[in-house]
């Protein structure tokens, strides 16, 4: 049960319908014709409602649910209680979330551009976009169709985005070419000069900063990140990556496709990161070093050398995974436990 | 003695108005009338102002201040120099924390909206509040009394805030209930979608975010720190709580009430923290686990599993205090040490 | 090559000049008319550009590369290509950076102040500033000449700025003084209120922060930092420091001149660091600590006590380098190593 002070739910849909749209059976066609009003996970699902069970483990929750139709795989069948309708779907988290999105579809983009919006006489904006409230657009920016940008975000003279891009409120971009479905968050900063000093004879020298960022196809950045442009050449996000919150991104650094970054990730200037990249919270790689791609960096670690594709690392400085649990495990065994409960 | 340009200092105050207002006794009830100008520190204080002594071994520095008076505890009197007045108060630090805010109360707040925040017809303000430059306030919005929004604050559709608000410059807010009290710093982003999709045959797909984020009573928020709305259900940040600059909070975390979270610290999402914890800066604590009441996290720690309550622990993997103490001390003796400084 | 929609470059400077703005010396003395258009790095320079040869382990790219011209040492020219004009510097990685603003001069500041932002008629702007849509400055600001307060920068009563600062756009500054040619990147947030707090009867009761932040000369700032002021007496940033992106800086940090603080470093309250410090990405620095001049700090480091000047520490809790790599090699060879490629 959503808050509809924030989120509108699109009329009842019937099972079969959905059913279709996810490519998924029912378990009894008869059912084909029941409408469903709302999703909900399974411990708080009822009546009207459709849900999902995907792990064996919640077979209690499943057993004692009250939705009136769950997405299930077929091998998960023997679990269901009695008189509830069931949806067979190959991927059945995948399926409940392209549903979630059947019932809360993004809101309709009421385009128009905003009186106190501040738009360059050479920028250009797609059709049906949208600027509000405070919105500065530098000369010779170039907006998509369908784009949302919100209050106060600024973009800097040349920046150009694709169709369908949403930007948060209070974001600054410049030096930054993003392709299509980008969405990026709320104050993000995205093409700051990197961080580059030489030493000389009164202080340091900054190093000229005199690339972009270059942002693919489907990406998502997270609230309050700062992604820095390259020195020379790009720093460059591949296609579908997706950054949580307070990730930060040095100059030049290359992020392959459909990588995940947890929360406040930081990436030291000109690392290479592969493609299918899972790394966890607060993980700090250095400088200049490779991730394999469909490497796994453990939360918290600090990875200092290259990782090789497919491997798992974890601890600071960084290791493969099993060697890291049995470090930490030698390490408990050689400074002995205490009979009773520490501290 | 405080820049004028940046703090205005009530008039003078009769001491014992002060003891009065802090619960404090004079220990020369001849002195009530002494007015005092304004608070200082032991080591800066003068002729007129009154400053505290909580802790014998800065004694020296109790005996050789210049202040006209200081609070203190009973059992310090001791060590006060003569010709000083002492006001003995319970808990002293509290009491010179009540005497700041006697002599800097916050500024009144002069009410109205200005002519360039863009308020939506059905958005609600209550009376004596403020509303500042380019200041957004969306479909649905409600403001309680004497709240501050101060300049380019975005507050999407249908947020809530309760009476005595202040939200600090270029801070966004959606999604979201807060209490009364709350306060929040500038470049905030609260109510963003959490971080969760499922993979897909063509990339990631989200998992759409259809919770709240609800803000109790009395809160504090630094800095730039991010906050994400639940995914289904809330993110609760309970009564009392403090949090310092740049601060992650994941999808449906739920903090207690007078916890307090230091700089940098990361909780990722569906974590349950307990009342009254402490949590030191750039902690990270990983999804889905159990922070017991009065748990007390060491900085730079990563926790990894459930914390009893009132255990302290650090260390990353987090284990108990003494025992990563124990792990330091091994660690360090198996290495041997140099026999001449290292490095 | 850059992307002149984000980069402007000057004309071509003949090759003599070049030599003289660094105090450099062309190996052949007839080069000095020789057109230069533009900077490259060795594997990407071609005709008509120079570059810089530093390091004699890139011999290989300097005896291939394409350049007209190269600022490298006199020691390393037996490297050099045929052809190639040579312009030999004492510290050619300096000259390189000083070429480059040659190259690419800041772009002319068009002053002026637009009609949108918010000045209080007791605010002073300097000769020659521009000061960009929306933003805010309140009562007795002051700005120095040649200034660029970018859109919606919030600038709270009695701030300060030298002359020729530029301060990035949706940044916010409170109760702070800053010198000349001070650099504030985005959504930077300073002068906020610092994180102290008094147990009391009823929760938490704020101490107070009444102190400010003071900013010397030539500071460089990241995007989304955030820097407390003082509680009594202030927050300090030494003349010529540069901090990377998401730093926090504690109320009354003293940093002092020259220090390079990378990406995410925490320095948390009263702590003291001295000149020419090196702090490396996502390090942690306790409160109250003493980080003596010249110290080196790895990145990822967590440090709980004082370090010396000229000391290198790294791990968590930080210890001598040395001693850090020592205990690595210990933990590793403790725990064994997998004959094969682990996980």
């Amino acid at each position: 049960m959503t808050d509809p002070r924030f989120f509108r739910r699109s009329d009842p849909i019937p099972l079969g319908d959905i059913a279709k749209e996810i490519d998924g059976e029912l378990e009894d066609s008869d059912a084909a014709t029941l409408l469903i009003h709302d999703i909900a996970e399974l411990a708080t699902a009822g009546p009207g409602e459709i849900s999902v069970f995907n792990d064996a483990r919640y077979r209690a929750a499943f057993a004692d649910n009250r939705a009136s139709a769950v997405v299930t795989h077929r091998d998960l069948a023997r679990h269901a209680p009695k008189g509830i309708c069931l949806v067979f779907a190959a991927q059945p988290r995948l399926a409940y979330a392209q549903i979630g999105h059947l019932f809360y579809p993004p809101p309709a983009l009421s385009p128009g551009i905003d009186h106190s919006a501040q738009i360059h006489p050479t920028a250009t904006i797609g059709s049906h976009s949208r600027v509000d409230c405070g919105a500065v657009l530098g000369r010779g920016v170039e907006i998509g169709r369908r784009c949302h940008i919100a209050a106060h975000v600024v973009l800097g003279e040349g920046v150009m985005l694709g169709d369908d891009c949403r930007i948060g409120a209070n974001t600054t971009i410049s030096h930054a070419l993003l392709g299509a479905r980008v969405e990026v968050a709320t104050s993000v900063s995205i093409g700051g000069q990197g961080f580059g000093f030489v030493p000389g004879p009164k202080g340091l020298v900054r190093m000229l900063q005199l690339g972009r960022v270059i942002i693919e196809d489907d990406v998502e950045i997270g609230a309050n990140c700062a992604i820095d442009r390259g020195a020379t050449g790009d720093t460059v996000i591949g296609a579908g990556t997706v950054l949580d919150n307070l990730v930060q991104i040095g100059h030049n650094v290359r992020l392959g496709r459909h990588c995940v970054l947890c929360g406040q990730v930081g990436i030291a200037g000109s690392t290479i990161v592969g493609d299918g990249v899972m790394i966890g919270g607060q993980a700090a790689i250095s400088d200049h070093v490779k991730i394999g791609s469909g490497a796994r960096i453990a939360g918290n670690s600090g990875v200092m050398r290259d990782v090789e594709p497919g491997q798992a690392v974890g601890g600071s400085p960084a290791v493969a995974l099993r060697q890291w649990h049995r470090q930490t495990a030698t390490l408990s065994r050689l400074s002995g436990r205490h009979p009773k409960k520490d501290d």
